[in-house]
């Protein structure tokens, strides 16, 4: 065919057609995946370079069939991919997915919408509103992060996005917004638990406050933040001429799942006028479940909240939901509005414009696989699913203290389990590797105390007793031969 | 059904076989609307609170049936839809999509895996860092931003982000590290023209350098900047003992499409030692065609430049490539290693963890759809559909200039033409106000010599002549009308 024999412009697209034939075929390669992951190695085995060097080294001039491509993820990506939606994955924070949340993403895809301002696609944003206020009824939230008071959510793509986010709010805040204006001075000072995620140092350098400003204060015995020691280092730092701006403490921390304790840091806070940002990415969803919301007690002194859909509530990443107590400031700090974006809607001050709430300006509609999912699943099915997930690490915390062999490294409130054999930090990490060399698990480990501490992590979607029972069984023999 | 009964746990996924049904479901709903959004009004037409206002106030405690999901979406959130993908679609720069892409993020969907470390998926990384290669040869781009040299490249969700990246590693730069440790003093100085996208200053301010310190460097009649302002600037700025650190040019501004002389302003950034960051979000995508590559003449002068795929290259927003000349200042930047991240891989110092490439941590396996994108077209395909699109666009910038109602505002180097009805401000805002109320069509407006321009950009994926002489002839009756 060439342009002279036939007048129509050619075309390279995928017809409607094609897309619905190789549209059911990723369908069904989806669940035919779901359906074998679990006898797949969960860890890859590649070594460094091996995937890369089975790929062409040029890029295609002309285009392959479909058939191909989706052959090529077998023989060529398959090999290197470690199975996250596996139900042996116990490793790190689990990032689980299901149905209906893959076909909101596809959903959301096809669509392929803007939702930086409300006028680029209003439902993208109203849904979005709606359902971070569903969320807060559903979490038991404070009533002030919701949109119909003077707060409001905003879905994130990472914890790590909304602690910088609640970082900058609150520079902004401490100096009256001229951090954005003028630059710093070198003077804000911000706070953590030594046992707060990585993304907080992140976020603090990113801001500009330095990472010499940001204070990891010491933990309790639970390795949760001391709020004495808290209370004592601002008091410290304003005797120094030092200016604190911000808190942030987690309910769930990355190695050991610690609570910090919200309502005493909250007081803090408040009587010291700091930006006071609670991580709860993993652990947030627990709170859909009234008797797990004790570890949100005091929640309604926070000025920001963020938890991951995409880590325990069934979203496939990313999906992190931010509330804010003064979505003002927020959008203070933010806002830009340049002569392109402009429209009747924003100006009339009656819609939100999530690109002012966030770092990006292009955003997706993430919002149609998190109403999928709570629909799909409805308040109960979320909430049995992590009463099981609590269960099944519950149960297996018993049998680590059964084993005397074994001890608890620390409490576990939730669905994460921090172990070691009593044998030493060298056999511990041959235990853990050999375990993952195993392929029937993947395990991570931490440090607590000074010591190697493995990590087990019950969260994954399609995780039952019998993966549980059978970790178990292999990190018991495991432990027996390595002896 | 209750657990008494059943032995087994009760669970509330959607089975494999369910997932089969309901992606076909979804897959057969897309290809219907690629078939009908040609038809559809591509503007919204709903009010403020239209769509919130028809959505339930309290979320399900039960689950509902997927079908009655799906038919909502079509009879809540559908009337809420502004149509990024109709052929119609005009405004802003496209986010252009295709079926090649939409598969690669439902497969992405599906496999749920995380990208963080090589160690968590490593034919996530691999893929990723080979795609990015491969663009470099299909872009013409300096082989400095190939992983095989000092250099490389990381997909980022948006070019906001990736100013942001190059804003960061600068200001780090040029304190030695000393701002991720102590903070900031004040002193340093960014550039860009008063032409750049808004997300410049954004992160200039998110950064911590403070707005006051960008210098909006003035342009000449084609919109683009000066050189021999910006070297003026500089070295009033030096004499006035403040720190000059970083240089953002663009490739295509937002605006007008105004091709800043990245060679002349790359040779004042080489020996003044600025960060040199090139901005070609959308019409980097024109250097796959060789005819269009003068655009990025000079561009081995840059530290690091960024175009997004999910712009004009028919890959579903979001994939933003992001390069850096000098990664290892990019990973100082951003490096952070907690122990529950440590891993041999990575200690082995053979592979690439992304995480430390951006602000976020967790990053889902965008390179997927690029691989499908990129594959499905070939290079002849992807130059055959931007040719046709900035031939298209060149065709419209004719009748403009054969109408004598109307002036080009701005040249129009590629595939955006900026026009005006010589009757006015006013006259010209109650075209653009009829037009996108026609539901035919959907442009947007900026401002350039501070006078109300209406913007025409051809780059959605299934555009074709057809829709830009209908919205031409469209143009044209509706300004006799209002005449």
């Amino acid at each position: 065919m060439t342009d002279n024999l036939n007048p129509q412009p050619r075309s390279y697209h995928m017809t409607p057609d094609e897309f619905r034939k190789y549209g059911r075929a990723v369908v069904d390669w989806i669940a035919d995946y779901y359906e074998r992951v679990e006898s797949l190695p969960v860890l890859s085995r590649v070594h460094p370079g091996e995937i890369r060097a089975k790929l062409p080294a040029e890029p295609p001039q002309q285009g392959e069939p479909f058939e191909q491509m989706l052959a090529d993820v077998d023989r060529l990506i398959m090999p290197g991919i470690t199975h996250w939606q596996s139900p042996n994955f116990f490793a790190f924070f689990p990032s689980n997915s299901s149905g209906p949340a893959v076909l909101g993403e596809l959903l959301s895809a096809g669509l392929g919408v803007q939702g930086m301002l409300w006028a680029t696609s209003p439902a993208c944003t109203e849904l979005e509103t709606h359902v971070m206020d569903w969320l807060v009824d559903m979490l038991g939230l404070p009533e002030k992060f919701k949109s119909t008071s003077a707060g409001g959510g905003v879905i994130q793509d990472t914890a790590s996005n909304s602690a910088l986010t609640a970082v900058l709010a609150a520079r902004e805040r401490a100096t009256g917004w001229a951090g954005n204006e003028r630059g710093l001075d070198g003077r804000l000072v911000a706070y953590a638990s030594t046992q707060a995620h990585s993304s907080i140092e992140k976020a603090v350098k990113i801001a500009g406050l330095g990472r010499a400003n940001l204070r990891l204060i010491d933990v309790d015995e639970t390795f949760a933040m001391r709020p004495d020691l808290l209370a004592r280092q601002i008091a410290a730092d304003r005797q120094a001429g030092l200016v604190p701006c911000f808190v942030s403490a987690t309910i769930g921390t990355t190695s050991s799942n610690a609570m910090d304790p919200i309502r005493r840091i909250g007081e803090i806070c408040r009587a010291e006028n700091l930006w006071f940002h609670v991580d709860a990415a993993m652990s947030g969803t627990a709170a859909l479940c009234p008797e797990f919301r004790y570890t949100h007690d005091g929640l309604e002194l926070a000025d920001s909240y963020c938890f991951n859909p995409h880590k325990w509530m069934f979203t496939n990443f990313d999906c992190d939901c931010f509330f804010v107590a003064d979505r003002a400031a927020l959008i203070r700090t933010f806002s830009i509005m340049p002569e392109y974006l402009r429209n009747k809607a924003t100006e009339s001050g009656a819609v939100i414009d999530y690109r002012d709430w966030h770092v990006q300006l292009g955003r997706r509609f993430r919002a149609l696989k998190l109403w999928f999912v709570i629909r799909h699943y409805g308040v109960e099915g979320l909430r049995h699913h992590v009463r099981q997930h609590v269960e099944l690490a519950q149960r297996f915390a018993t049998w680590v203290r059964e084993d005397e062999r074994f001890e608890l490294a620390a409490p576990a409130p939730l669905n994460l389990v921090c172990f070691r054999h009593q044998a030493g930090d060298e056999f511990n990490r041959k235990l853990l590797e050999a375990l993952n060399n195993s392929g029937r698990l993947y395990l991570t480990h931490t440090t607590l105390g000074g010591r190697y501490t493995l990590r087990m992590v019950v969260g994954s979607t399609y995780t039952e007793a019998r993966h549980v029972e059978a970790a178990w069984a292999q990190i018991q023999a495991t432990a027996s031969q390595l002896a």
